[in-house]
């Protein structure tokens, strides 16, 4: 294997991607349900099939690369990564994993070796929850997880539901239960290569991350209720303002994730809405979205305890109302072992060097790993950064993905 | 006169203005150099004519109604107040003060008698700010305080310049000077009547308000700056979180006030915008408005400095950078004693209950009371709700307003 070759075919179509972005000067923003993800899939289904595959779109517009093994009815093993990305993120979140999966089919092709299992090149979709404020679609469609109340009740801020936008999309929302894999049968092993999104890896100076582990997550969605009135003649003791109120909250938010304490515990204000938010009128309405995680599941329950007994002491004590939606609860997951040890071997005989590692974003993997034997391979970004324009990762690095993958399937799956 | 007449005639008149909003089912949003403004000004213009009045629009968008005076070449007595309106605003806030103007030249029209001044009944643009941040466009291009460089400077949230947003609305920028009245030989008075926006009149149970002097004004924006990263895999201490640091400083505000004292003195954030807004980013821009009033300056300048030094040690501490943008500063501005006495004269004279209090809220008179003699007369606001779409008015207090200023033109002019 020429890993110059390897890095030159990841970067030519990783490139391909960067144009299907609704924000074209300010990163990548492939929302779900859009015309963006149907281009960005477009090409995907036409790179899989020059690498051999036998693609399909299934009911929830996840895609599938299919190369059969030589035992007949043995289970899939799956690759797998979301095309999806956040407002105005980077070009590596989510694509990296797809290509790299990509990259391992191109690499079985060429060194003319044939596994006993078949293996699936997935592109998942839906896996940031920026639309519809929860993640995760496309693979827990993959697991069954999806029904019709389901796409009927989140909307996205326009007020589109999640069914609507499948229809605009070109997909069948009565199909959704099609999407569901009988996974105990189908699916031997789910692996996910990503990029890092934070500092460890580069710190460390290693050249991949093996995922011991995934931190669970909590989200939601607050709404502060007060009364608007005239900025100028409503006497500072007579006025309900929601703003004062919510930022009273909002502020503690970084001191009760520091006292929580446990490993990879954060909270984040990321999402703040104003109503009627107008300069000269008492704010009626503050919305603002929490997002909690730890490895820890007593740390978010710390936290989001202390976020409602906050709301509770300062909107009684104005006047105001507040309700706090859940939009999210995932518990911490833990990876496959047998798969970790796999990869860890697969490092040793290629002369990588890596490090064993928790995550502290959230995966496809995390819905996986409860029900599928599930590994995950992380890929260092540069200065930590993601989920904004200038997030990267080397070509080099991720052709590293690939070798190990491959090292690890052609090593155990022969 | 009989009363109910004219209560019925101001009823009448306002309610053809309600259906003007950009925001039908949510109360009054009349921004300044829309279509629901250029409306709006079609219809006033329509009751102006029928009135006898002559009308004429300035190249800022004012709306003038002439009456003649016996006595040529003497300045005009000037009836006026704004016809935009807040977001989500109320019908009476601007539009009742410019329908009881007209309903005044009626009363003149109906009983034939004529002053020796010309009247003008105004109806001025722009006064809330509501859309380029700034207000009392149309009063400060009446007083020749408009030139092409602020036209130019000014943007909407959409970008769009004051002086596009003027050619949209079919005015000529170019000749923005044209609107400058040469208000020392040109106008006699400017009077306003509009709405109290406060519980002062109702607390006290008086039917009229004649207001001695406005509060002073300050307006910010202020931009905080982080840097966007992942919300789940950037550690708490790591963060440089925009939210954080302006949650902290917003939180402060209504204490700052408070501290503060003064007559008056009030402090509000109505305006918060985020980006890039989501869930699971850390913020990296938060912008927020800072609008400060009080009838002592010394007191808005301690709110502001509090603000200017906690930002200081916030972003500092944090890593954040800030700006504060000035977007509006009025000195608190006294009103004309002599016109004070011959409405205090009107309402003994009528049997009206008054009293003399202060303003809370800006007005166009505010512009005008330095350089031309100014009076204002406040009528009640039902529970003190203003900008917002329960806002109320009784057309009984409204008409008296209109006699209190037909008896006193009648008293003093004729």
């Amino acid at each position: 294997m020429d890993k110059q070759v390897i890095a030159n075919r990841i970067q030519k179509d990783m490139e391909l991607f960067e144009p299907f972005s609704q924000t074209p000067c300010h990163g990548i923003t492939r929302l779900p349900f859009t015309i963006e993800v149907r281009k960005c899939v477009d090409v995907l289904s036409n790179r899989m099939e020059r690498a051999g595959l036998t693609v399909r779109e299934d009911a929830a517009g996840n895609l599938y690369g299919r190369l059969e093994g030589s035992e007949p009815n043995l289970p899939a093993l799956v690759i797998g990564s979301h095309f999806d990305s956040v407002k105005s993120g980077g070009n590596f979140d989510g694509m990296a994993g797809i290509v790299v999966g990509i990259e391992v089919a191109r690499m079985l092709r060429d060194s003319g070796v044939v596994l006993r299992n078949p293996i699936e090149i997935m592109g998942t979709h839906d896996e940031e929850g920026m639309r519809f404020g929860t993640g995760f679609f496309g693979t827990k469609a993959m697991m069954g997880e999806i029904d019709d109340d389901y796409l009927r009740r989140l909307k996205d801020s326009d007020g589109v539901s999640l069914r609507d936008a499948m229809i605009c999309y070109g997909l069948s929302p009565d199909k959704i239960k099609d999407a569901a894999r009988d996974y105990q049968k189908e699916i031997a092993a789910f692996i996910e290569v990503h990029i890092e999104q934070g500092p460890v890896l580069e710190d460390a100076q290693k050249q991949l991350g093996l995922v011991t582990g995934i931190v669970g997550m909590q989200r939601y969605l607050v709404t502060v209720t007060g009364r608007p009135d005239h900025a100028g003649t409503t006497p500072m003791d007579l006025r309900i303002d929601a703003m004062a109120c919510a930022s009273k909250v909002i502020s503690q938010m970084t001191g009760w994730a520091k006292e929580a304490g446990g490993e990879g515990t954060v909270a984040t204000v990321g999402f703040v809405q104003v109503a009627p938010n107008a300069v000269n009128i008492i704010p009626q309405e503050v919305v603002f979205s929490v997002d909690v995680r730890s490895k820890e599941e007593c740390c978010i329950d710390q936290i989001v305890g202390s976020l409602r007994a906050e709301l509770e002491a300062v909107c009684g004590e104005k006047g105001a109302t507040f309700k706090i939606d859940e939009k999210l609860k995932v518990a911490p997951a833990s990876l496959d072992e047998k798969l970790l040890a796999m990869l860890e071997k697969g490092c040793g005989d290629l002369g990588l060097s890596y490090m064993r590692m928790p995550s502290g974003a959230g995966h496809d993997s995390l819905q996986t790993a409860p029900k599928i034997d599930t590994a995950m391979v992380f890929v260092p970004s540069k200065d930590g950064r993601s989920h904004c324009p200038v997030e990267w990762t080397e070509y080099s690095d991720l052709a590293n993905a690939a070798h190990l993958v491959y090292e690890t399937l052609v090593s155990n799956y022969r």
